[in-house]
């Protein structure tokens, strides 16, 4: 078991195997010492706990927690490329899309449930830039999608 | 004539040149070994064949068919700035934004447009991570914008 | 004074310092030869001149603006973590999101605000890919939201 296992294990996170790609695309990408997810659904067991716009079917708390699904979601990504979670060096990017009603403002809040359990994982590594927008509709219904690069060691 | 542009003939694709830029910013940028492109948009001959939001105007049919022109139109960008596709080694991401009626959650479907014409193209090294998101609006009223990464041999 | 500073003096454009992250992540970040931003919203001490969706409450020539300032604030984030803006050797990417009306098409005049004032800033060395889409809403309100990557000299 390695360190960032062991802290998974801590903050009773268990990482899935990542879901089938919803099409011709894979779920994350190793680019040089780059690992490049796809953008990641807040998904459990293959379906999505809760749809809509957050804003208007689903309120900004949910969404932060399906946030941080997402987050978990891409580690699971990311280790289904290169073995090990210890191989992260830092995490560099997150881009957060939240499904968002026209006067939803609160997208900072929504993604800080992917960027906060980034920072209990990876600690002072799990600093990142970040954008985070507000769309129109997600895939599924989902009202958060995220992607995640990080760089990781040889 | 190089692999890649005799498979662009066996598809029948034809690349033009590409779209001058809307605005003060250019189609593709080498950085690197990577090329970078501009958000596309699905233009033919400098025209939109069919504007509008999917699900609402546009069906998703008809999307899909746009993906594929906008990834097509990223590789004339690409081969502008490189000469010629057989130097790409692999495609490393895509990002597919959907004009998309708030009630819309095919994105997947819509961006395998995109997706698949590159595994046409390069096979194996067409695979990539992705983002598919549903936006509001997009330029000139285009249903699809696609934006590519992808990896170069030096 | 670096050459860059003295151009940003000559447009009377001044850097203040990177706003406080609305969040756990950092304004900027070192990635090798890369400098990544987050999205930088167009606050002026502390707060926005305008809010609201381009195309209803937000008028184009204005959110050209606020383009413009994003973009400002983007440089000042990027000072923030390599010191010296001479250090940048290419401006390689620049996201815009425009907070649409669903109806508002224009995206690429209103990002041109940021793109022209890095042409202004760096000559050449500004020319960069880039997308602009419409969404459906953004952080506090804000009409516009850009980030930014530009290669550094080491």
């Amino acid at each position: 078991m390695g360190r960032i296992e062991d802290r998974l294990g801590e903050l009773s996170i268990t990482l899935a195997d990542p879901a089938p790609p919803a099409g011709a695309y894979v779920p994350a990408l190793v680019d040089g010492d780059h690992v490049l997810t796809s953008g990641q659904l807040p998904l459990v067991d293959g379906s999505l706990p809760v749809t809509g716009h957050v804003g208007a079917e689903v309120d900004p708390e949910q969404a932060k927690e399906m946030a941080r699904l997402c987050a978990i979601n891409a580690l699971a990504a990311i280790r289904s490329v290169i073995g090990d979670l210890d191989r992260v060096e830092q995490v560099v990017k997150v881009v957060g899309f939240v499904s968002s009603a026209p006067d939803f403002t609160g997208q900072p809040e929504v993604i800080n449930g992917a960027s906060e359990l980034l920072g209990e994982v990876f600690g002072e590594a799990g600093e990142h830039a970040r954008s985070a927008v507000g769309v129109a509709a997600l895939p599924l219904g989902a009202p958060v999608e995220v992607e995640l690069t990080v760089r990781v060691r040889s």
